[in-house]
């Protein structure tokens, strides 16, 4: 598929055999990890110009805005690429709930480890 | 392969294709995320029982003790799953660098959006 996003940076996405480099969304200012999603180079695009998270969910196999159906968007404010072009940060302001359980973060409930020291 | 990994856990990962969950690494107290890696049901095992960070190289195909040869350690103090079981959060003091370019994280380097507003 041909996406506008710029050649420059698309050159630069090292993509999965799907076509998807990982995303992680980061509240701005607390830095608690939200989420992880994923995206082509058309949701980064999305994401890059209208400045809402836009995703491509594996198992509907289509687009998807943050948010547009719970109101709980994510409003861009960052978007940094990793050194080996295959992830994604998203520094956004999260509304409400990120994860669809109501939780937080995606990583509120199930915790494995925690240790002081 | 078979792994130690508590089974009632192992049931609860929800693996890619290759057999592995994505894993962030974020910095204690700060809340930086520093890398994205990945993790097979050995790695994970061996991050919450040694709590030094163990990835999975996919391009090596091998266990991976993050700063093993730089020094440049994760000291694991959580380890969270997330809501659908294939994506783990590592909360960790790293040592030094977290980049192979040394750079503090691997989304240092390369700003695609940055807005105020």
């Amino acid at each position: 598929m041909t996406s506008p996003l710029d050649p420059a940076l698309a050159a630069r996405l090292k993509r999965n055999p799907d076509g998807l480099v990982c995303a992680v969304a980061q509240q701005r200012g607390t830095g608690e990890v939200l989420m992880v999603a994923w995206m082509d180079d058309e949701a980064l695009h999305r994401t890059l110009t209208t400045r809402k998270a836009t995703y491509f969910s594996r198992s509907r196999q289509s687009y998807w805005v943050k948010g547009e159906t719970s109101g709980h968007t994510q409003h861009v404010h960052e978007v940094r690429l990793d050194c080996d072009g295959d992830t994604l940060l998203l520094v956004v302001d999260q509304v409400g709930a990120a994860c669809h359980t109501g939780e937080r973060t995606c990583f509120d409930a199930d915790v494995l480890l925690r240790m002081e020291d």
